[in-house]
């Protein structure tokens, strides 16, 4: 490797160029140009800038960092590799293998250093806005006077794409109106997509536009002029009211002597021949691959070594701050843990079947307000519905510029970014967090449930007003595909509780289950209470599905209902009896967890010698027939609602005692 | 009514308010605040803007006008019911009542003038883009010097919710960049949402952020000031170049002593006492309900009755243009009327046994270019990928803001948005539009998908990289649950053909389905192209499924295969031949057609005495029970994907000729 006229700093840089370029080619698959343009970018953040111990990728006061252009991950390993990071060189030629630690988009929980999922578009860039408002609470939570304890920054890389996705507007818009001083992004503007120049899409003034939200906009004509960087990301952080964009224009591709500038250069490898040019471009030896100089390494490694005493002398604040503060010490500490205090239960109301009929959306207010003081770290908040989804937290602040200890959130009309805020706060140790909105508006949350998912990560989708029975706002407004395709999702609970007790043990499921998001489902309307001395326990909930009423004698079918429709089944049960049917009522809240239980569980509340079974749920028929089999039917939703008092909409599509009678007996 | 002191506008605007607050009131459900607030702005447009006929709410050119705010819907049925159109005063007092034609948002194909359904927010306003687009392309295509046809501009009325709803965003930035002049769009400022004060959640600076899209912006400081409004207007239609937002201050409630300017007012009745008080208030007499004098009637009838004239001297205009321009006005008529031109199918290509594997993505680009030149009003683009989609349209321009004849479109990174903006073009008269993006990414669309499935419309969704087959972008890129989620939404249909010809039918499909939007479901990589003088022939893909493969002898199992897997389940009944086995193949691309056939077609398909079947899907698993009965099984996904070469993944997910035998035996 020629190095006579490069500085080392010029070398390191080169080497995060060409360790992307080599594993891109290597794999025959990937992003190269957004790597090599932005080394600079990735270097200066890891040397300068970012604390971090790549010795502890979980240490709490870390600054957070987003790659939300995902697809340039090469970027990322490149330096998480050089630095320090449990990744090594094998790991970097292993890059988008089986099993490997570098797949394709940047995956947490399976990379050290990767602090969330990214790769769809935008994700990122409002997931950091999630970031920054847990930094924000956690500091007005447990900072102490001598104890800044929680001071870190949220930096990410985005690009173009970025920009264009509305997600990232919405982002924008809340991290401006909260005074997310936290915030750091850097923007790629490097006027290149994958169809040519940004020119034939996207020609607005971006730093107008962030301007406009309240941001503090920077730009730097040239990734390549570290000065320039570095004043730039020093002025962000001095900025401590608006969150900040910088602009950075980069030549994708930068070194490429064919290819850089181009399209072609975004989303596949270079070729061979035109590697070769690019080493040689930078000093490289073009024969060799995946090449670092002893020098380079040693360089970056004493860069990422700072970080263990950095972090030691946090752990000695925290040390200090624990014996000055045991009780909040320990709450956070149990919080971060991701456990739930004790006794916390013994806050769950229960409710009486003499109680008035009460929509599960009530008694999750109720719920959520009983539980809220006994759980520190749970927050969240509504897009613009906490009146409707009952989400409020009454004896709360809102979380505001002012009041970073507020626990309620006003998202705005923004459902997007408020799933993603949901998941850069559900990532930081210490916050469990809510989101609620109507059912109907999930899905404009797709993309944040779903990385959720893949994240196994505690988010909690609060969603009401979720079937024909929200009546008259009409057919935009109800759901009747969502609860299908919510539990299509893997990694996923969706639970539709049947009454208010059903709703307390569904609370208790979300804050209780790990292993990913939970979505909770109520109803706008009112519902009975189903008598806890008389019929199956709502603590069975966490079974999925339970026989809450026997028949009287042999079963001759099941019926088996969710959320609203329990009780339909269970007025039809009563119908039945009369005319000498016996029927089981099964309450089936959530498909997911049922199927996560044994086979002798399951045969006790679905016996395969009865293969009459009919479901009633104001939704979509599909995959109902798993459980109803060959030989059973469904009360189920077959096209959209329509504009109308519910009780009329009930009757028009099939929604009473008197059809559910008749297609049971139908079955018989 | 007390006139004494108001003129005849202000009675007819006070008219609209006092309408629109009885019909809330009456239903006892509804928003009433926006409707009284906004009066003066649908006054104006009627009465001196928009082009219309209120006799035939189908004329090409008259201008559109989109509820973005479609909870406001009484401000528009109560302006439609006064100036003539075909809903009468019963249908203002039936407001959110079943099989009204008064619903609670605006469903277009049930209530004359309602241009588009609209609710849920962000919607309406990126609607308007496909509109404006359709529009300028319409006037490109068939304007010739004198027969200036298609000049139309698109009004829309929207909300504090619109400004926040990331959708919106996207469509303005890409409204600025095409510098869609015909669009005029009025933002109601009135600073409440349903949580209160906007200053909680949304304080950017609207106008400043239009500015930087590209926007013409101009505010009225109060929307009761009609003569600023005309003005503004005005303006706004001498901009051609820039599209215009007009940002208007109201006080929600106007009129309402106690709860104007309250969050109160916006999703509920006032209540009967505040009714009388509004009353009052406009000089109307607080006991009456639905109080119409025949001066203000007369008044609106007579500005609604000009459209009739103004309508006449179009028609006399076509006619004109018909003489001299027949080929092109039959061309528009033929389009408009929705039907496809003679002989286009003489175009679909056919692909050979004997040809190379094609990707179905490849496949579909090869149709698409067949048959464009045949198909006018065909235009589409995909949301910066497609060099990945292969919908580029290679004879035809890009449609720019210097060229509106282009064909192909650039969305840019804004996949909600190009869905959005398809179902404006869709429900434009002579235009056929697709979207494509990869699969993934429909998470994005899941808004305008669900629109376009309500009304009905014919917008062609096209998603390429179907499945774990894409395989080195990983786990985010990866669709798993997404045919079914697809699949899940009423009046859908969802292809997903197997090769090359089953892509050609699918297009087919696409383009002469009515009822409802279809989704186009292809491949990133290659397949085989089934031999069609051996097999079932792909011209049966328009009836969901069909038998490709006979089972040699009596079959003693199903292999029901979609997409990519039916070429897996062809090399299973090769397989299980050899082992004396004897399979039957299904190819089933569509659940939805499948659905449609009568049943001896399904049972010649899925004969109920075959009930060991084995549905072979890279998708989720959800769904297949009901084809495969409880005695089938499925080769499926069961998690998320991984990022590895393809290859690799089908072996660990068990998408192999020897896993889907070994399921194949198990039945049996």
């Amino acid at each position: 490797m020629s190095t006579t006229t490069r500085s080392i700093e010029e070398q390191a840089i080169n080497t995060i160029r060409v360790l992307s370029v080599d594993a891109v080619q290597k794999a025959n698959s990937g992003h190269p140009g957004t790597a090599m343009a932005l080394a600079p970018m990735a270097h200066v953040l890891w040397k300068e800038f970012l604390n971090y111990n790549p010795k502890n990728t979980h240490w709490a006061n870390r600054d957070r960092f987003i790659l939300s252009a995902g697809h340039a991950c090469m970027l990322q390993y490149s330096i998480l590799y050089l630095t320090g990071y449990d990744i090594s060189l094998d790991d970097i030629k292993n890059f988008r293998q089986l099993n490997s630690k570098t797949p394709g988009h940047p995956e947490y929980g399976l990379t050290p250093g990767i602090d969330v999922t990214t790769g769809p578009l935008g994700a990122g860039f409002s997931n950091g806005v999630g970031f920054a408002i847990a930094q924000k609470y956690l500091a007005a939570t447990y900072n102490k006077p001598g104890f800044d304890l929680f001071n870190y920054h949220i930096y990410s890389i985005c690009s173009d794409g970025d920009m264009m996705e509305g997600v990232a507007s919405e982002a924008a818009s809340l991290a401006g109106h909260l005074e997310l001083g936290n915030i750091i992004y850097l923007y790629d503007d490097n006027k290149i997509s994958i169809e040519g120049s940004t020119d034939i899409a996207f020609n607005e003034d971006v730093n107008k536009r962030f301007e406009a939200y309240g941001w503090h906009v920077q730009s730097v004509d040239d990734v390549n002029d570290i000065h320039a960087l570095q004043l730039a990301i020093t002025n962000a952080k001095a900025e401590k009211q608006k969150p900040s964009l910088i602009r950075v224009r980069s030549l994708i591709a930068y070194g490429s002597p064919n290819k850089s500038g181009t399209a072609g250069s975004h989303g596949a490898p270079l070729g061979a021949d035109e590697v070769k040019l690019v080493k040689e471009f930078f000093g490289f030896d073009p024969e060799k691959s995946f090449e670092v100089s002893e020098e380079v390494l040693k360089y970056y490694h004493e860069i990422g070594a700072r970080g263990a005493g950095t972090e030691d002398k946090w752990n000695k604040l925290f040390a200090e701050y624990k014996a000055q503060f045991p009780e909040l010490a320990a709450e956070y500490e149990l919080a971060a843990s991701g456990e739930l205090p004790e006794g916390w239960l013994d806050a769950l109301p229960t409710f009486k079947a003499s109680d008035p009929k009460m929509a599960t959306r009530q008694a999750s207010g109720k719920v959520l307000n009983a539980i809220v003081g006994k759980i520190p770290g749970l927050i969240g908040g509504a897009a613009d519905l906490s009146p409707s989804t009952e989400t409020h937290l009454k004896a709360y602040d809102s979380f505001t510029s002012e009041n970073r200890g507020g626990r309620n959130f006003h998202f705005g009309i923004r459902e997007h970014a408020m799933g993603s805020a949901i998941n850069g706060m559900a990532l930081t140790p210490g916050i469990i967090p809510f989101g609620a909105t109507f059912l109907i508006f999930s899905e404009y949350q797709r993309p944040p449930i779903r990385l959720a998912a893949i994240m196994k990560i505690r988010s909690i989708f609060v969603y009401t007003h979720d079937s024909i029975g929200l009546g008259e706002d009409g057919t935009t407004h109800q759901p009747v595909e969502q609860l299908i395709s919510l539990r299509s999702i893997p990694n996923i609970v969706v639970l539709r509780p049947a009454d208010a007790n059903e709703t307390a043990q569904a609370w208790k499921v979300a804050l209780e289950h790990k292993g990913g998001p939970v979505v909770l489902i109520f109803t706008r309307q009112g519902l009975p209470i189903l008598d806890q001395d008389k019929y199956g326990k709502a603590t069975n909930v966490v079974k999925g599905a339970y026989v809450l009423s026997e028949a009287e004698g042999d079963a001759q079918l099941i019926l088996i209902g969710t959320g609203s429709e329990v009780d339909l089944a269970m007025k039809a049960q009563a119908k039945l009896k009369e005319e000498g049917i016996a029927a089981t009522v099964v309450s089936m809240p959530s498909w997911e967890l049922f199927e996560k239980q044994d086979a002798a569980y399951k045969e006790s509340v679905l016996p395969k010698a009865i293969k009459k079974r009919l479901a009633i749920e104001a939704g979509s028929a599909l995959g109902w027939h798993k459980y109803v089999t060959d030989e059973g039917d469904t009360v189920t939703m077959h096209g959209f609602g329509e504009s109308a008092p519910a009780e009329a909409l009930n009757k028009v599509f099939g929604f009473t005692v008197e059809n559910v009678v008749n297609k049971a007996k139908a079955l018989l």
